[in-house]
Order: structure tokens, then C-alpha cells, then sequence
């Protein structure tokens, strides 16, 4: 048994946004019992990673390791066009992964306690993100 | 309903070869409506990500970061049996990671525009790659 | 068809431990015939691989290479509350990534020969790791 969703997320620019309760909310309301749910994003300049949900700097952290890792405007890059964020945040991506998936049981996400959804905004402009959730049972 | 399926694709040594039509086809012809699309490379050397499709400079780019993540013949490795490109490629197959999903609905994979499947060959001889794809709905 | 199972793991302190029999076993015992088995850790300092099983130093060198990528007692970090390797552990784990799949088909896991599963622990201290298993067909 197999349902699919579609949202959209606004990001505001580079950083992240927490989109745990939104799939909760999906998997919560499933005629599936017992399976897994499988976020995708439709770009190849914003991410999907699980991480700590307690204390933010953990996040602010990620965000400067992956500045040291793709830095903006490396002067190696050849794909500049859309300017000095824009190789960056297809590394970043690479890093994140387009897609994550977590199992559920009895309406609720298997999510250890200090786990968190998050969607990473790799480019510096805010972005409207399209997401497909499907709930696989 | 679950469908499986293997594809053998030949690799030119290290770069990456977009398989996007190959899974394309699988999903069109299969029985099943809605789901997610598994593909999974059998090796430790290579991996699978989606990046963008439109300007192969992106791709050029992200082996120049892959190259300065896990530099060929880094005299810390002790793991060089199969030369230079050897512990390399498996560090790049850890950053890429083995497997990833694409979900689909009423025959096609629901990428974005810009998002293309590829299937980064990290060593710098020819393979032929075994992949598994599994689409389940 | 889905069956879902619960492992715990002990770790001993950083570093790799194998647990592709533990998935082996569910695998080989499932109803399911076809399908792939999703496997997730309920943790922010962990992670999972597939990489080589054969040599070890390809698990060792890997180490030193996240030991570069994200090293322990970085200055240029906030989160420390938990020890210099608490926020290199959230690094580590985001690399690794916490989920990952691999198809299987008449009772076995369609590994390749020189695949292995691994739990990596990112912490230095040992630890109990919860993990859910999976299995859809």
C-alpha cells in the first residue's frame, strides 16, 4: 500500500529548516500501519539530513564544515553562473543527499528522541522547495 | 507490488554516466503506478547521485572536490593494494554513497527539471557495473 | 507485505562494526521474497556504510579521512557540551548518513562480493545503538 504527497517548503536562504512535524502529520493521518516514509527534493541545490533537533549550534556548526568543505567561490570552480553559491550548493547536495527515509509503525516515526527532519537550503536567495513524500507499506 | 531488475553499464574510467534513461524505461513499463525507484551499485568502488543534467561543467567540478576529499595516493592511506585510485574510490563511494531512491507516480520518476541520475565510476579504469533496481509500490 | 524488527548494537568506542549477518538472518527468515531491506539508526553520532570487507585498513584509512573532514576539537565549533568528539560525531553521521537500503530477492541480500554493512560509532565512548529494520516486498 503506497500513498504519495506532494509540499512545498519556503527556505529563507542558506540554513535549515525543520520539516519533522510535517511528515509526522502525513504519516500520522496513513492508511499504512507499518513502513517507511521517503522524502525526495526535486533540486540539486538544497538537501535532506536527519540531526540533532536539541541545541541549533549543532546546525550552525554543519554550516561551517560544509563552507570548508565546497567553499563559495572557490577559484577552481568552472560552473559560476549563477554566481559565488552556486557549485557550493551542488557539493552541499552531494554531501546531504536528495532524498532521506524513515520507518513508522503504529502512526508515528521511528525517530530516535534527539532526531530531527531537516531540510538544508544550500543557496543563498530563499527558495520555494518541492518535496514528494511517499509512504511505502 | 514489487518489481526487480539488473543493469550492467560500462563505465570509461573515472567520471560519472547519467543512467537517468535506463531506470526512465523500467518505471514506464512497469506494472506498478505509484512508488519509489531503488537502484543499488553491487561495488565499493563507485557510487550513485543525482546532480544537475544541464551543464556538464557541474559534474567536472564536483570531481575536483572529490579528488581534494580523498586525494589518489595520499601517503596516510594504508590501503593502496590496487594503486593510487584505490583507497580514493572508496572514500569517494563513502561521500556518494551505494544506493538511492527516486519516487514515481503514473509511469514517470518525478524529478525535477535539473536532476539527473548518474553513476560516478571513482576508479580511473574501465568497470562494467552490476546495479539492482528494485521498484516498489 | 512488511516486517519491521528492532536490533540493538553495542559499540565499543569509535570505529566500524560488521552487521550484515544480523541483516542476513532477517532477510533469509522474512515471508517477503522480494524487495529491499531499510535499515536506520535512532541516533545523531552514528551512521551506517556499505564499503569493503576484506581488507581492513579501508575501514581504518576511512577513519582518517573523517578525522580530517571533521576533527575532533575543532576550534572553530560551538557545540562541545558532550567532549572535543561530541560535534565531530554530528559531522561524522551526516557523511555517513543514518538510513541506508540494499535489495534482496529469494531470501538474500543482493550485496556484491565485497560488500559490507557497517555500523560506524562516532562517539569515543561505547554505546548502546538502536536500530529499525525494515523489510518491504
Amino acid at each position: 500500500m503506497t500513498e504519495q504527497y506532494r509540499l512545498t517548503i519556503a527556505t529563507r536562504g542558506r540554513g535549515s529548516t525543520e520539516i519533522t512535524a510535517n511528515i509526522a502529520a502525513l504519516v500520522q493521518a496513513a492508511a499504512v500501519d507499518t513502513g517507511i516514509a521517503h522524502i525526495f527534493v526535486r533540486h540539486t541545490s538544497c538537501g535532506l539530513a536527519i540531526t540533532e533537533n536539541a541545541d541549533p549550534t549543532v546546525r550552525r556548526d554543519l554550516e561551517m564544515l560544509m563552507q570548508r568543505w565546497a567553499p563559495d567561490g572557490d577559484p577552481a570552480y568552472r560552473h559560476d553562473l549563477e554566481g559565488d553559491d552556486d557549485m557550493a550548493a551542488h557539493a552541499r547536495s552531494l554531501l546531504t543527499g536528495t532524498s532521506l527515509s524513515v520507518p513508522f509503525a503504529g502512526g508515528r516515526m521511528l525517530l530516535g528522541t534527539w532526531q530531527g527532519i531537516y531540510l538544508f537550503e544550500h543557496r543563498t536567495q530563499d527558495h520555494q522547495r518541492e518535496i514528494v513524500v511517499t509512504l511505502l507499506g
